[in-house]
């Protein structure tokens, strides 16, 4: 990024937006058929790069196991709904059906009045492990020192620390600290961490031995962080900023290559393109699947910031139901506008550019304006 | 265009649509009267620099002599309507009327319905010949080694292979790909190729032979490539780029001269206007057509992505009917948005800026902002 | 301007319109009393720098007569209604009262219905001369050679050539081109001409003697020529860069001074105030005064390029009444939008920024974003 | 800021809205409740940061102690209403519920009818001194010489002088002018001074004495600074130039720190921390507060501006209400759109970017885009 002068003495990087951004086609192209999604994480393969966002709205228990079938990984926040109520299913068609001016408040209601359960979490991660699915919960950073081992302990094979930031060096002053490093060192399962947005607080994560960060602070559709926090990432900038310190770490670590997974403002299948062309190994998806009819969250779609119980800085919102979980990600799609068969519009966008597979396509020629 | 770091080691260059761009009027003003918007490809004249887009909602075999006695030059898409079905005058009715939300649905049905017949292309042709006008069809990339023999035989003056994006490597597993130079070369007619929007695509389309390359992938008003794929073509800066290789094409193969021809984001005669000042020779027009009372597509508009049967990339979209094809290219009008006498509109911006033809126009001044 | 790489060869200015820029007041202040609007061009001195459009919503021999009253020049369009139709009050009245989609033909037949009459043009200057104003009357390009003798013989102080585009080297098939220099040096009266937009157009224009030159093309809520033409003026750098060829002409004629008067984009008295900032002598105005209450338009507004016969590039707007000329101009304002009191507005400005007549406030500080 | 060429040799710096800059969150995080947002001007001290901006629908007597009892500053308008009038209550009401198209006359009108009445301000200053709080009173610029040292008599602990623009040299025919300087010295309390918006224009209030100033002109909600008088402060940009005043000021004066309060543009909490991002030491705060149901403008938001006589420019604006004082303030919040604890999302934004004080939460990186 550019670095420009506000005023003064203050200066700011010029970061780029998705809607900034496109891809380019240049002079070769490829046929659809000859092209591969496929990612893998530790020891974990998937035929999609796409990862379910830890949210109620979109992972629960049975949903996150049509979506390991249909190929690809959901992680099941266990500090939602399904870690605080035994069955969250009339909380969840209430949360859909509140009217606007009233959901900010009764979500705040819903989540206080049921503290996070660990045996319940137990129980959660044992019902993925029946599945027989690669099975990955999220824990907010407040709760990691206390959760993330009951959670391993209790077979989950990824840990994903998900919150507005996490740095490497938290600060408190109650009690010590978390130190990531060391617990990341300690735990029996990989971490994948996050959000980050700027190269140096990638690098601080992945000297943590993060598997993977996550770019980004979640959310677009439903964020607000940007009108309260005065906190915005400009995605496809962060996304090739992270990319520089996945190369760089990759040298400085003699060979470990840290995965950057996109966290926000994935809306369109046009976006989740576009974050890859950036730099991202993999994608976090969350309105795009709270779309899909078959999502826990009956078409409305909120995350963990929405039911902050002093200062929510998201929103319930009501999205337009597109098809099932499957059609969103494999199509046929009857919705020309990005929001159908978001594997098969990335396999045609690699196909036009005339790459075969996700890193090469991370070179891929692109556009601003 | 200006490279621009998006961040990290991302670049990225800065393009312009047609929006960002104006003419500038300068020192010199010159009659309406005295100016030639005259053009030829290969040993085809027209009076004007217009080819009607290859979409169903524009051109029929009847249209296509309305359009040739006006003065240009119209192309058939044979994957349509009009080769896959005998008379497809109903379903054109249907088209246009029917509801919004059930549209993609029903041009996928209608098209998946009929393939192409071959032995219906022929008599097309036939139909075409018969009216005595320049006869231009258009086929897709996929189908080109099949379709273009077949057109080039019954008598095609002009193929126009049209796609997303056509390359002139094209890779595929299945079979051998076509190997458009020698494909070109073996073709008994001038070919058009394209879309394509960079400097490096454009280039090599021009060695291939082509007669001309198409700048731009088609649509806007009917086009959701960016939402989709994450792809977009900032038209003014993709036909500077693209007129850059003809004139280094120019000099390279000692003397061929290959038509730029901008096909997209041309809705107003102003952005017509702004694509010749860029250094187009001519431009394919869609929407501006479509707005014709007696297009065939009743007020409708759709091209060939929105009816894909798994990742449709274009909508049926309805347009406000302005008045005959006459109207719409000579005028008069009676409406001051550039819908109507689009010739006259494109007369007029050169004798206000003090050109007397197409291939001067192009070193027109321009502004940004 | 900066220069910006559109792409390929193909280069532009990088252009600003009003909305991007703004005054910035600084270090010193001063009472609005103290500041002085005079303004003068050749013999006729004004208490308002603003000229009153030529157009029919605006100024009759009346009007012309209220504006002078208060303080500014107005002109008559003598190919505008006044100089076809003996009494074309219950036509305005029309005009103001037509269906918006019947508007632009409606205007094409009353335009057409009476040719401009040399007899009334007479009159009507007689009528404005009788009235012991300075008459001011405008003519267009195409008309001066024929209507420019008539209307200086008849006596008008001031005669406006005025035209999208007007060049001091038009080319014509059609007999002789009117040598504007020439022509200018027999004239009887002083000369206003435009429109420009360029360093060099304004600089060939100033050469030919012109007293004033008009930057812009004028209208902004009634013109679409950016939509019909693919010509846009970025207004702010227009008037800045004809700034600057009126300070290399008063060097090269040792001392002419030609007056820049800026004509379009003038909506709001902010808009008024940044012209003046970016080197403006005088303002045209054009909807601000046509939503005076007795202005001839009756609330309706539009100028000459609305009524073309083939190629209107205007449209018949319907403007929201703010109060009579006098408050327009002098106030008191009752509305917080910039379309009342706009004396009272630049001179408050000017005092914000320290400054006490037009020409020292031509060096405002300026700010873009 | 980067200076920019509008044209000719016209130049402009390029500014930066709230809306265009963000603040990044990078390697260091911290609990919010280890942040300190205490802030004091002179000898008093306070928990919040916030001035209360001296507006009628915000500060009257009452409110006043309400706010300050919540830990911030308020200002009391002694030429508002209070000032004019021995109980404005029903007008208050009265203001709230007009009609929009009349609101600006009736607001004219209203303080039309009753000048200002020293003995009425007196006595309001003794009721705030009753409540045992600290008194801060604005007056404008014109009634500084007259009704400042009343005030100082009266017992108000700070005086602000808030006008469109306030500069260190006015002219003025009218008599001697103020000499800010002498008045400041000789004047029995600490004054803050603005609005301002560069560099030099701070750098001289600062020389003035003045104990803070004002950056920005107020209002955004609320005023058409920008559509009537052609003025636009970019808010990050201004704040970043005048603490670099504060810091030359610093240096040049031997150690007087002027405290740079941002003062326009903060209608979300985002906004109030961007603000301190570039460098503001306080926020003055105007709608976030007249949303407050407590506040005395029950719901409707104006300030001096919309009142003027001659040249309004500002709106009585409606906005909604979110919840009291305290809420609004403090939380906990029930709006996810930065109306609501408005101290806690500062705290928080400070925590996520690993800053404890509001000094050095000064420093934190931010990007533009």
């Amino acid at each position: 990024m550019d670095t420009i002068e506000i005023g003064g003495t203050k200066r700011a990087r010029r970061g780029y937006t998705f809607d900034e951004v496109a891809i380019a086609p240049s002079r070769r192209t490829r046929d659809p058929q000859g092209v591969s999604t496929s990612w893998n994480i530790d020891a974990y393969p998937f035929k999609l790069p796409f990862i379910a966002a830890p949210m109620d709205s979109i992972v629960s228990p049975q949903s996150a196991q049509v979506l390991s079938e249909l190929g690809m990984l959901a992680t099941l926040n266990v500090e939602g709904l399904w870690g605080r109520y035994e069955d969250p299913t009339a909380l969840l068609a209430e949360i859909a059906s509140m009217p606007v001016d009233r959901a900010t408040q009764r979500l705040q209601e819903i989540y206080a009045a049921a503290p996070v359960n660990p045996d319940l979490v137990v129980q959660r991660i044992a019902e993925l492990k029946n599945a027989g699915i690669t099975v990955a919960v999220a824990v907010s950073p407040q709760a990691t020192a206390v959760l993330a081992p009951v959670v391993a302990k209790a077979g989950a094979d990824l840990v994903v620390i998900r919150g507005t930031t996490v740095s490497a060096e938290h600060v408190t002053a109650a009690g010590e600290p978390l130190n990531l490093k060391q617990f990341i060192y300690d735990l029996d399962a990989p971490v994948i961490v996050g959000g980050c947005a700027t190269y140096q607080a990638a690098l601080h994560l992945m000297r943590t031995g993060a598997a993977g960060v996550l770019v980004g602070f979640g959310g677009t559709s439903d964020s607000t962080s940007s009108d309260v926090l005065g906190v915005r990432v400009p995605m496809a900038s962060a996304i090739a900023d992270v990319a520089a310190a996945r190369r760089d770490y990759l040298d400085e670590s003699g060979g470990r290559y840290v995965h950057v997974i996109a966290d926000g403002g994935l809306g369109r299948s046009g976006d989740i393109v576009k974050a890859f062309a950036c730099g991202a190994d993999a994608a976090m998806l969350g309105s795009v699947l709270a779309r899909a009819t078959d999502a826990p969250g009956n078409g409305a779609h909120w995350g963990a910031e929405a039911w902050h119980p002093h200062l929510p800085r998201g929103k319930r919102n009501t999205l337009e139901q597109s098809g099932t979980f499957a059609e969103v990600l494999h199509g046929p799609s009857v919705q020309a506008d990005g929001t159908m068969n978001i594997a098969g519009a990335l396999r045609k966008a690699m196909a036009t550019t005339g790459y075969s597979d996700l890193k090469e396509f991370q070179r891929v020629e692109m556009v601003i304006g």
